[in-house]
C-alpha cells in the first residue's frame, strides 16, 4: 500500500477522514504511524496528496487530508484478455492497475474453459478489490474500467472496430516471429489471448481488424508476467 | 506446465519415463491426453524435446521420451534481490525461471525484515519448486541456481566486484529520474531493493562499484511486476 486510497465516504469533514478496517491496519501495523506522521493518499479519481495523521484510536485512524498533485498520467493501452483461471484474473487485475492501465476487457475465447464464467471472482465487486489493490501498489487513484464480453464473435465485429480504431493494435501470439515494437508513440490495444492460444478463425477475425501478431520468443509468459514485459517494451 | 520437466530418477530405460503425482495428474486432468499423444518435455538440465504417451494407467504415465532440440537461451542478466516476503518470494522465482534468468542471490538490505531470513520458503527444497514450476512455465530445462547472502557488507565488498565486471550494473531505484536503458546488448546485472528501498549507505557503496540508478517513473510496481518490465525494456 503505497498510497492509501480514500473514498467520499471516509471524509467526515472536507479535509478529514476516517479510516477503519483494512486501511487502518495497514498504517498501526505496517506504517507504524503516530499522530503527526505524513502519509501519501489520494482521493479515488481525484487527486492526491498527504495524510497527516491526527488521531489514532483502537481501531480508527483518522487523517487531516492535503490533496495537491494529479495521478500520474494513464497508460494510453486497452488490455483485452482472454478470461483466465480466478487466481491468474486477480493477480492480472492488480498488475495492471498498477501499471496504470485504465481499460480492461475480459472477453471469451473458445479455449477458456466455459466454467470460468460463473466465478465469483467476476463479481463487480471482486472485481473492484483487486484494482483497488493495484492503485494502492502503483499510486493512482484513477480506477480502471473492466468490461466483460461473454461471447467473442458479437463483440468482435460490432464493438472492437471502434474501440482499436486510431490505435495500434497488437495480439501476443506466439510463433509468428514478428518481435513486439519499441518506443511506441501512440495508443494500443493489446490482445492476451487464453492458455492454450487462439484458434485460426478468432486470429483472422483479429488479423482482419488490422490486428497485427506479434511473437514474444520461446518462452511462453503467465498473463502478469507478459503484461509488464510488453508495456516494458513498449512504452 | 507448458514443458514437462523429467529428472533422471523417472527414467526406467533410456528412453522410457515413468511419472507420478503432480505430474501425471497435470497429464490427465488438464492435458487430458492418451496413448500416442506427444506432450513437450525435457530433462532437468538437458535437453527438450516429444514425450509420447505409452501407457496411462490409475497413478502413473509412461511416455517415449525422443530428445532432440537445446533448451532456450538463457537471459544474460544476474538478478540480485532482495529477500522479500515468502509469497512474494514464491512468485518472483518462478517470474524470473520463467524469463530465462539463470542466476539469482537473495540478499540482506536494512529494510528486509530480520524474520524474513527464518522463511520455510528459503529452503532448498521451496526454492527449488518454485524454480521448477518456472521451467515448467517459460519451456526451459535449465535450473537457475540461487544463492543466498544474508549480511550485505561482505558480500557487496568481498564478490560482487567480480560478479559486476564487464556487465551493466544496474539498481531500480526510484526518485533518480534516469530511465532504464533499452537494447542491452551485453550481459546486465540488476538489483531489485526492499520494499522501502535503499538506505543511502546501501545506493553509494553500489554506485561505489559503478552501478547505475535507474527510476521507474511515479508507479511503484512490485517485484515480479519490476522484473518483467525490466527485461521487457532491456532485452
Amino acid at each position: 500500500m503505497n498510497l492509501i486510497l480514500l473514498f467520499p465516504s471516509d471524509f467526515i469533514s472536507c479535509d478529514r477522514a476516517r479510516l477503519t478496517g483494512r486501511r487502518f491496519e495497514h498504517i498501526r501495523d505496517v506504517h507504524r504511524a503516530k499522530a503527526g506522521d505524513e502519509l501519501c493518499v489520494g482521493v479515488l479519481d481525484s487527486k492526491m496528496g498527504q495524510g497527516t495523521v491526527a488521531a489514532l484510536a483502537d481501531d480508527t485512524v483518522e487523517m487531516d487530508v492535503r490533496l495537491e498533485a494529479e495521478a500520474p498520467p494513464a497508460l494510453p493501452l486497452t488490455l483485452i484478455m482472454a478470461l483466465p483461471r480466478p487466481n491468474v484474473l486477480k493477480r492480472s487485475l492488480v498488475c495492471a492497475a498498477s501499471l496504470g492501465i485504465k481499460k480492461i476487457i475480459l472477453l471469451n475465447f473458445f479455449r477458456v474453459e466455459k466454467s470460468l464464467w460463473n466465478s465469483s471472482a467476476l463479481r463487480p465487486e471482486a472485481v473492484r478489490e483487486q484494482l483497488v489493490l493495484g492503485l494502492e501498489q502503483g499510486k493512482d487513484t484513477v480506477l480502471p474500467r473492466v468490461e466483460i464480453h461473454e461471447r467473442f464473435k458479437p463483440f468482435v465485429e460490432d464493438e472492437l472496430p471502434a474501440l482499436v480504431k486510431g490505435t495500434l493494435g497488437l495480439v501476443a501470439h506466439p510463433g509468428t516471429g514478428t518481435p513486439p515494437p519499441q518506443n511506441v508513440r501512440g495508443p494500443v490495444t493489446l490482445v492476451i489471448g487464453p492458455e492454450g492460444g487462439l484458434i485460426d478463425y478468432e486470429a483472422e477475425k483479429l488479423a482482419s481488424l488490422g490486428f497485427q501478431m506479434v511473437d514474444l520468443g520461446p518462452r511462453i509468459l503467465r498473463v502478469e508476467t507478459v503484461l509488464p514485459y510488453l508495456v516494458g517494451k513498449m512504452f
